[in-house]
């Protein structure tokens, strides 16, 4: 899928000789997600950039300068979000709607990145630095949900912390199997997961 | 999380120089979970076991055979579910529930080989047959979706499709941030998903 989607932005032959820092980091990040990042050396990337291995060193100064970028792409999208009006006034059960809608749309839009993001697992100081930002999202996350609990228009039942956890399980997971080729558009995604998992799938009627 | 789970369990000296069949796939499971299958060696493994290179083929016939078991071990628990009678049975609705149910319990009990599964690429024969199985389950699943939203039991407007992959993306994100050690019990975590799944986070109070 992440291949399927390389391709369709795919530059040209001739532009591949002359990278823009923008396609070298889409493609960089392209190579991540297909052999993770640990098991992908400056070769794999001069080979993904069709540039020889001496060159690679023009267009990237390392590994994990590019990991930084692209990880940032990811995290800003989410912090733009959190600090925006719509995350920070009004009744807290519409705060969250609107930031798990969000959250679909940042996936979708920027599908690689919050995918490497996902699966950061800490080896490095900027994957460290990275899960220390994740992990000030989810707080946020849960401090909404525990809000939203106070305000009485969600139920109190449930832990806001494990709540937190289902709900982006259920948001994350897209990244695992969402085709942006022939999937659904962000909007029905969305409208799926707030329905399922805001009014619940029972119908009360049988 | 994976470590904590293996010292708590984890052999001592003594016991590490005769490994019996059931302690070397938990340690080799271990170490898949840790590195990636690609990423680990029979060297890994050797080292992991605690004996040398050369004696690690008295434990191992390869790291292939290794991973088959362990696929098999989370597999044949969700097969057995999905043929158990409370899988075929009665109102879909509540088969549907029982099925999430079960599967976070498989999920909670056998955590590490579904970790490895919900991984699996298909970059061997063993890995592709893995993932046809989890194919079929997941029809399954979707098909028990389809048949709860046609009894008129589920909401109908969503793609069951959707609603399969959305719930067990849920469900899966378990293996991603449950920490057995102080996590909550198995029952606790499918509470706590099947109501916002279910019946909704809304309170519809507030």
């Amino acid at each position: 899928m992440i291949i399927d989607d390389m391709a369709t932005s795919s530059p040209t032959r001739q532009r591949r000789r002359g990278h823009d820092p923008e396609s070298v980091l889409s493609i960089a990040v392209g190579v991540f997600n297909e052999r993770g990042y640990d098991g992908t050396s400056m070769e794999d990337l001069a080979r993904a950039l069709g540039v020889t291995k001496s060159a690679i060193y023009y267009h990237v100064p390392g590994k994990e300068q590019l990991l930084a970028r692209a990880l940032d792409r990811a995290l800003d999208g989410l912090f733009e979000m959190v600090t925006d009006e719509r995350a920070l006034s009004g009744a807290a059960i519409d705060r969250l709607e609107w930031v798990v809608r969000q959250s679909v749309r940042i996936l979708v839009d920027r599908l690689p990145y919050v995918t490497l993001l996902l699966r950061v697992r800490g080896n490095s100081r900027t994957e460290r630095a990275a899960l220390e930002r994740r992990r000030e999202f989810d707080r946020f996350i849960s401090g909404l949900v525990k809000e939203a609990a106070e305000e009485g228009s969600i139920r109190a039942d449930v832990d806001p912390g494990l709540v937190t956890r289902l709900l982006f399980g259920s948001v994350n997971s897209i990244t695992e199997w969402y085709q942006p080729a022939r999937g659904a558009s962000a909007d029905a995604l969305s409208d799926a997961l707030l329905k399922m998992t805001f009014d619940g799938l029972r119908s009360g009627v049988a």
